[in-house]
């Protein structure tokens, strides 16, 4: 009995590999190659930890790792979507539900219901961890875009209504980066890199 | 003041960007490619959240994966050492002190000490929470590697002893995660991946 719960644990394990192939629209910094998904995660999960002072609200911080960790699992099979692809945005949350059933549904069934309530619970933006991961989760590509001068933004002719939309919940989630954002966002409109509409 | 420590912790974050680019000796599952320390770090950490019942003492479980998620950020300086190397090791140690130094030097005094110690304390194999993220750091690269039926100990000559020496803390990480790669090892000694000497 217990030996069958640890091989479920360990093929979940396996096969959470696969996100490691999972490729963004963001560049590594330096205007290297694509970043995919596991890095992504593992990015966002250092910087909770070392920003998680700037939270408006107080949060369990290993909850809010893991939230992150996993928030991109069921793209293994829904794959990944631009933030600014608004039609492309619609499907996905029916593939990833999908997705979460059978990918979550490889763990032991307390597993299972736990790693599913996280990941419903990031996507439904209703807890303070919630809120400040999403924070994250817009503040890390931000940050390696800014370092290549937008180059990512250019590319894909993206505004500052754009950007905006998407960090529309930011602030609920840290004032302080928030701010922050805002800066980047501005510094990046004189530049060029953002479109000013 | 408030926005120079917000600053400093923006460059770490940005530097740790480079661990993308630190490949191991490790392949994917799939007979991918090599795989980095962002995803090794990010695989190693959701399993240690997933795996927790199975540490032999009670661990933190946020410092355990924040442990996890940082090990390696050293080797943007010092790269990687295969583990199977006994003479890059020795100089390895050096090389590692002082990329600590460096880039946990990036951080505002407080969180430098504290990631620091954390990577220190991981080294040292004296903590709960490092006894068990070691059983992790060695149990994920054999979980890749016997799903690509030892593929990496074929090309490096792996011997039964090499892996048993390194695993010789395993067991006091995880009694039962031990018992689970003894396993494993004697599988692809049977199929001839791993040389029994």
């Amino acid at each position: 009995m217990k030996d069958e719960r640890l091989k479920k644990q360990m093929e979940f394990a396996l096969e959470i590999d696969k996100e490691k192939n999972i490729f963004r629209q963001t560049h590594l910094s330096g205007k290297g190659r694509r970043e995919n998904d596991a890095e992504h995660a593992w990015h966002m999960a250092m910087m909770i930890y070392l920003l998680k002072e700037y939270a408006n609200e107080e949060i369990d911080i290993a909850k809010a790792m893991m939230m992150a960790l996993l928030h991109d699992v069921v793209e293994i099979d829904a794959g990944d979507t631009y933030a600014y692809d608004t039609e492309g945005l619609k499907l996905q949350k029916e593939k990833e539900a999908k997705a979460a059933e059978r990918i979550f549904g490889l763990l032991p069934d307390d597993q299972r219901d736990e790693m599913k309530a996280l990941f419903e619970e990031f996507e439904a933006h209703e807890s303070p961890e919630a809120r400040f991961v999403r924070v994250i989760d817009n503040l890390q590509p931000l940050m390696l875009n800014d370092s290549n001068r937008g180059g990512d933004w250019i590319e894909h002719k993206v505004t500052k209504s754009q950007i905006y939309k998407r960090n529309q919940k930011t602030g609920s989630g840290s004032e302080k980066l928030w701010e922050y954002i805002q800066e980047l966002i501005q510094r990046n409109i004189d530049r060029g890199s953002i479109r000013d509409e």
